[in-house]
């Protein structure tokens, strides 16, 4: 009875570092494992919807996509034994992905019609997320989300006018237009408007009015130009994070004058002349 | 007859406080609920001229539309009545706004054919940029005011560049091409470079000779190009806006004189000459 | 004799200071009805191309096509006239544009099957661009133009490597697609290529097959994300630029520790405390 | 026997000067020809693909092209002699490119239906990069590559991101859309999400049902946010890149040991301490 339990301790232990660990040999040929087995999984939801494969390979996929749904069910098991608080992984954000990316295989055993839940099988996706956590990342992805939250105020400002603007230009569009050139209402009116003035330009719904030509021309120009405005918060930002953790020796002031913006390899102050001390 | 003037003005003072106060509860609650009423007006409007809506759900639309307008009737007299200059409110921007926007349904009582002007309901829309001069919003929608008026000189500059290579790059396209490609006219042709330029790209008209595929080509890259100036002119003013009021001065008012935009490595006050506590 | 030539002599320098001058009177109103004149004259030029409008006002466009000929006559004669060097203005580049403007109109008389020629008009546009040497536009268009230079050398060495990466993808495209897909020709092919490097993307030209969207694909990719080169570019010379002549005062250095960049609202060193000399 | 040697090593000694010499005048001759016979070489081939010039010119098309392959031949036996370590050459990536280019036209003479194989000539093209290593675009090319180097780090976390946002956002938008709207199939839905996010937008597939448009609305504000992300960290790096290496330091060298970038307001040396004159 003892030994049984410290043998399950030890397996959980085991599992634990192997699935959790990420400095380990094994955690990390297992991070990389279910890596390959994501991507193998979404590239087979993937082709299961290109017409002609899966009639042709039907049979290998469906051995595949149920290996896969074991590893993974398997797998899930495992991070809710080994963990101490089963429960918070279980109601964790990834927890629900790893669950719900399972589900709909079982499902379909059941219930006919669920082919379209499988695509739900995408999700996993989400769980390659968690790799820019991973250290070689970690620097440059901090960098990157300190510089978008630093200008999340400016932006949810820029987005709401764009988006009364959208609206606005919308209904005006549909005024001058009409239906019969396929503006048939204000909101595709508005959808026109978002395709043109982020400069998509499908041309599925196009002016053919001169007035309408010539808003259109407005918008345009407009849209061109306003996209000057997030990659300018973006950028200004940007650098302002980089001044922050500059290459430039901002910690060594020189002690005779203060002056700060030394070369790390500056042995003399630039200012004064003084020698620096270099730590 | 002296109290009924007091009662007038207690509620006049009321709704004064309800109407223009932001600061009380009840101010920030009759916000609120505007905000709301004008984005279900707006949204009505727009469902309106989707086909079969309209059809289906006539009564509640007319209904809602109604309770809407006179809701907006009544706002607009409390908001003479309330005012100490109410014809300064009258014929301020958003006073003709107000008005506006409420009339469009009461002409419809007496005339036909004016479901076009309906749409001017839409203008309400406006109202909704008086929400960025609250307070959480003033200062992030203050940065990108100033940055956006320092570069307004150079913009102009740009934009009048753009358009006389617009009107010659046309010009000469409609030669090129020609009416058979689509190029039916000189504004035409004008109205193709910008589709171009701006890289929208409809595709309702495209070069079909090579030589005017070749000409187009290099106004792809042109637009490609100059996307970068005014780019360039928004980032390098934020840039400049950033470096001058940085987050972490903020932090660090003078302790005699309160200045507060001070550089972090700052020891003393450029305002009073105190000593700054660097905590 | 006399009295003639000093006529002439006064004339001349009555014309010279109306045509050449900007700061007299006279000579702003003559720019500025130069202005309104070409514009005119463009604005003609472009609607006789719409189909109708010559039709329906064809006598009015010819009176009106013929006034502003004989002005830029005279107006180009009395240039010649009024400037001590004629033949240098001759030569010019404005000197060659003023009379290319008007001999199309005098053609057409003698010649048919001119009609295309008279689109030759619409280079009076380019004198248009001479107003930015006026000096409320001289500042902020130099400081564009300074930018522009100093960015010349990068943007020269990116134009290579992007139009050497066009006709080489261009090449593949027209293996992978070939004909049947639109990419009728390599040179078809490179024209497709910029429409989807420069994100234009008309759609008169899109891949079909599988392998053909994949490396579509991979061009939008890299055309959105090169696009942040040229803006790179120009955003840092800008920023540069804009550092060269900052609203911060460079110019007054502390006395005492020679620290430089104080606000010019700044009364005392940050840095020392010292009281700064504000000239 | 030793006069030959003597003359085969004097011709070889010649031919290396030739070829890949870039500082003699012959050298820079053989550059600018070779240059001259890449560019007719790929001009050769583009316009071979071209409906009718083939037919029309085809003598001389063959003649040039048999030309130009000889002349690449005795080009590369050149190389291959002229070199000490003729094998290093021969395997390195030029070499192969050399070789590839010249064979497909030796082939077509044995080989029927390799004419696809004579479009791996304009694989020539790469050869112009090469010029890039000449000195008047190194400074500006390296100033490029140091900047992009520098901000590798970031730009694969975000194409990382968008790859993965791309399958998800198609897998979705096959859900809403389907195989009737041209979504024929999640890779398909991919490489409409890639058309879009880049604000390509051909228009060969778009959404028709109003979810879809909405979604895809919802894309398009999103590509044109997020090329903001490329252009903020390029921008920075470059502005970085600027600061490094400003133009005025380079005018000031230190008398005493050539550092050359000092900041313009430096008095002393920052590497030897030596006072620095200031013109």
């Amino acid at each position: 009875m003892k030994s049984e339990k410290s043998i399950f301790k030890k397996f959980r232990q085991k599992a634990h570092i192997i699935i959790y660990g990420t400095n380990t040999v094994y955690g990390r040929l297992f991070d990389l494992f279910l890596l390959v087995v994501i991507l193998l999984s979404v590239v087979l939801v993937m082709l299961e919807t290109v017409q002609g494969f899966d009639t042709k390979y039907h049979d290998q996929v469906v051995f595949l996509e149920w290996s896969i749904t074991i590893f993974f069910t398997i797998e899930y098991f495992l991070r809710v034994i080994s963990i101490n608080k089963p429960f918070k992984y279980i109601f964790s954000f990834y927890g629900i992905i790893d669950l719900i990316a399972v589900l709909p295989m079982y499902l379909s055993l059941f219930l006919t019609g669920t082919s379209v839940l499988t695509i739900i099988r995408a999700f996993r996706l989400i769980r390659l997320f968690k790799i820019l956590n991973h250290p070689q990342f970690t620097g440059q992805s901090l960098h990157l989300k300190e510089a978008m939250l630093a200008s999340r105020g400016k932006i949810v400002v820029f987005i709401y006018f764009v988006l009364i603007s959208t609206v606005f230009i919308g209904s005006i569009m549909y005024v001058i237009e009409g239906p019969e050139s396929g503006f048939t209402s204000i909101p595709t009116s508005i959808y026109w408007t978002i395709v043109t003035l982020t400069t998509v330009g499908y041309g599925d719904i196009s002016p053919v009015t001169p007035l309408g030509q010539f808003v259109a021309s407005f918008v345009m120009v407009l849209g061109y130009g306003i996209i000057a405005v997030p990659t300018g918060i973006v950028t200004a930002e940007m650098a302002k994070t980089n001044r922050k953790h500059p290459e430039i020796n901002k910690k060594n002031p020189c002690a005779n004058c203060g002056t700060e913006d030394h070369y790390t390899d500056a042995e003399f102050c630039y200012n004064c002349g003084n020698i620096l001390r270099n730590d």
